[in-house]
């Protein structure tokens, strides 16, 4: 099989090298092209990611493949993006606003931007939870007139709330979800991050515009899809989202209301057995969902990389009683810059390429 | 003024250490006997926190007074209470169930310790939010036969939750009350205290026995009391405790859906006007609850000292609407060795003598 | 007495800052302005520091005094230096070269900067240390023409260097130092300062241009000043200076090399008696230099804070016979943004009050 | 080829574990027995781990084998080491005392303990470093009238040390060693090991014992064999060793004075270009010593795990000529509890399986 050919924009960010470090021996996708700002241009990756002070700022656990890093970097503004058979953007919200129209004229765009999330032809998709979603990138297609499409993976922190909420609302329903987040720095990026002298001994009790995509999120992932438009679920979602003192792994509390009376087994086996119709995908974890019985995990440090950073790892599942008659509260870790970012992205494309639609 | 004269048990434990911390220069209290185990006992104190190592194990910011460190440690088991007006008592809570009510035969004990918390005939007292309660000291000492009596102060992470919920039920109502803490290292105390290992880069979900506590004795406190019985409030609570890498100072979200309507500046209003009659107390502080407008606060290292550590630090007050029809949501800083445990227990004290009852 | 009117330059920083905490209810210093960029010109105090957010950005433990807050700030470019009797400046090198001239036309300039510390005719005062290479300051005025001075303060890393090795080079003579510093993140400021992803569970082994500080300050400071010139000591030092992941305070590991034998007890005792001809002044800390027994320290979360962070805090004397034939091996705590900085600086100008330079 | 049967004796504590971490799939050993104190004995390796709150104490970050959870622990005190071929011990040193010589009498023993490091018959390997002391195991076996023998690794912080000098002494000639540690928590252990109360925004500036092991291991490793004595080096080594808050990975910083000229690029070739004779074992990684070009290298957190932690990671090389007239200084990372324990002693094993010694 040839592989697609992709091309990833905005490749020096801390969000975009995550894509580099993800794609070598892909059996899928290959990629042909690096994209960033004109300060970037023209040199090779390394030299471009190469900091005043000489630092190869490569931020990632995962080796620089050479290959990559002798590639040539070009100009997003200016790549011809039908050159390639798929774009991965990872550029801030204001330029996404820019280039993805501009590359989805001729070609799929997955993007880990927010610009597109919004709009009622778009669908954000977390792999296995809202698959159907995907007849809006038809509807998208077709009233803007574009070729390609463009489809947004969501913020870091709802992916592992939608994921885990999935199997709750199918078997018991959902009548309201109270989340609070403790963030890992990597989710603030490196331009602008948080400070050390900010994030020791400390807590930080606030991000933001955070809290407004997460419960806005949460509603459309999970949302039914009739024809070609997405109703938001209607149950209310309400976060607190915090920084913690913790590199990668958003860790979550989540509480609950169910519908329907659901134990606390019930539930955990309805996690455990949920798989999304996802199976064969290349980066598709052994478990989606993996429920600790250990009421000390999950914990970040020691849960953020299974199943290769995908598994979104849960555990201290509980009755929940205040927030509603039935229900449960528990505790999820998730990996903010692996499933829930560039991996993540990777997942959607193996989704739509199984389903035809790339 | 002749102050009282009050020994500490468990002095030199890292509960214990806290109020030798507060108390020098006490205008009301002093110390004349510090008591531990018999490891400790014949010991000069500064001999008896002084580790293998030769290291002085003396954890508090605060200097040790030189009188202290001079001072005798007698055995807790044959201490003679009736020695002093007022016993301070911070050991386990398997100790203090056989040592309290021995020093309650004579002697006034208020203590940090959870074994007396849920008897019926004994109050939790968080100044300015239950000072009603001391009515059933009266029936405790009654129906024990005690010239003296127990009384302990809440578990730490329940005591920022209770002040800051008592001026919303005043005023509000409350319905529900969701609850996710992120608490302080120092909360663990050393013996069995957590890992460097295990706190960096982490988040331990789990703190054994915590939830229950924070549940059970916020709606004791918030209980009203006729006669001489408390009614434990009919709302429910539902609380995640989890551990973060912080030294000192718990951090709660707290989500509280309230019976009447209430704007987010009505309840900043109530809380900061809250004074919980208190007034002239040595140890109150200026603001029992500081409300701040910045987003960015509280945080654990910058708020936890306000007030000398007796503030409770609130922000992030929001409207509140999947809990219930009405409420808020908030983010709160509580210092957890003192007004959470040591100088929370010297204000009760003063209470007590204020209203007489000491 | 009537206080001196002084004027704070780069107020807004994080260094200028730290002048604003030690300054209120200063009995010799009162401030009379505070200056920072045309960005903060005409703004209060408290509008200049506010971020983006809204969050005040106000970095120190100490609280803002709302005298200061409510100043209005002036620009530092056309700040009229002759409006005041002292100016202390915490601005960046750059800016310092432009300024500090200006100010030193009309008026004396203490100085966190590293502008002028290598001229000639410029002392690098760490006070007790090298009261005496005052001498300097009047060729300074004369050759330039200047009614005032510029006199800085060393490099934070290099001020509890220097304080320790004064009276081991005064009782037995040095041949060489070998220093390793863990530096706290304070140092490196907030504007570029450390990442909260690259201090966590982890070591910086380089800071830029530290070393070659460390090394040619402390020669210069305790050389020898014969008339009006000063000749640098003629021992080696070597540094190699890390940042670790600390607040407040840098601890430093130091080899020494003496000429003459010592034991560790005489060094101790050496260390203990130095009280470098400060007595009296305002903030000069009971111990300059305060030497442990207890082997766990100094530690900096434990003893930065010792004698309001003006006391720099050894422990783990042992021989060293590695460097040289004789010497001693320590570890040193010192205040970086305290005795290291603004505090530093502020124990300059009253050095000089008193000895009627000011 | 057959698997050598080898044993793990401490399986159950933290060093132990490293063992277990990296063995599955290892193509000359096999695991066949793991042994722990009476407590452990006789249940599954999965049970004996487990602590008394549930959670199922493996602290590795590779998984633990299933073969390996289900074996059932024997007793170390009555294991029969005749049924092995090889036994790794990773206990205390009083229990290696007792143990390790019973073991060698049928059996070889590469042992992570201190206890048998400091007689004349016995090696301390740092493979590559000194393969030639194999010569003292044969005097061992003889004199001891054992056919086993027992060879302990080095301290963890001698590894790296030991490992960067040796290239420097052949081929510059050493004359003097300062050296200061940050070391990280994981050498410490779990049981006695650092508080993160302790750790957070902290050094801690001494390790009991520590300096002392690294001056003399240092010596007696980069000592020359002479017929089967080892003459220590004559060069001192002088060392403070600290703690800092990293979780893995050893950072120190090497002063080191040479008997003649060198240049830092002629140091870092030889660095570089060091093999030490080891091509082929089944565990040495692509480099040994890792040189960077990039001041801000080595990290602990980056740099730790290259080679799968056998590598020594080496930045910042300096002219140094404070400690002698010619030399260098640098830094080093080095995995404290992978090359510096359980995977170095893999290694030593698989040399001496190599050398026929096995």
């Amino acid at each position: 099989m040839t592989k697609k050919k992709v091309a990833v924009i905005g490749a020096t960010g801390i969000a975009g090298q995550q894509f580099l470090a993800a794609l070598p021996n892909h059996p899928q996708f290959e990629i042909v092209a690096l994209a960033a700002s004109s300060r970037s241009a023209g040199k090779s990756y390394l030299d471009a990611i190469r900091e005043p002070s000489g630092m190869v700022g490569w931020w990632c656990d995962e080796p620089l493949h050479e290959d990559y890093a002798r590639m040539r970097v070009v100009e997003a503004d200016s790549f011809d993006s039908s050159s390639v058979d798929l774009v991965f953007t990872a550029v801030e919200s204001d330029a996404a606003k820019q280039l993805e129209p501009k590359y989805a004229a001729t070609t799929p765009v997955v993007s880990t931007a927010s610009a597109f999330r919004y709009f009622d032809d778009t669908p954000i998709f977390v792999p296995g939870v809202n698959n159907s979603h995907v007849a809006l990138l038809k509807r998208q297609q077709k009233e803007r007139g574009w070729k390609g499409f463009v489809t947004p993976v969501p913020n870091c922190t709802t992916t592992g709330l939608a994921m885990t909420l999935k199997p709750i609302l199918d078997n018991f329903g959902i009548q309201g979800v109270i989340m609070t987040s403790m963030q890992a720095m990597s989710g603030a990026g490196r331009r602008g991050g948080v400070l050390g002298l900010d994030a020791l001994d400390n807590i930080i009790p606030y991000i933001s515009g955070e809290e407004e995509k997460v419960e806005k999120e949460t509603q459309k992932i999970l949302g039914a899809i009739s024809g070609d438009k997405i109703e938001s679920a209607n149950f209310g979602v309400s976060a607190t989202c915090t920084r913690a003192n913790v590199s990668d792994g958003h860790t979550e509390t989540v509480f609950v209301a169910t519908e329907k009376p659901c134990s606390v087994e019930e539930v955990a086996r309805a996690m455990r057995e949920f798989r999304g119709d996802l199976n064969g995908l290349p980066s598709v974890p052994e478990h989606l969902i993996y429920v600790h019985d250990d009421p000390f995990r999950p914990q970040p440090r020691r849960d953020r990389e299974m199943g290769g950073g995908m598994t979104t790892v849960v555990g201290r599942l509980r009755q929940e009683r205040v927030l509603g008659q039935n229900g449960v509260k528990y505790v999820l870790v998730s990996h903010n810059t692996k499933m829930g970012a560039a991996k993540g992205a990777i997942l959607v494309a193996e989704l739509l390429l199984r389903d035809g639609i790339l």
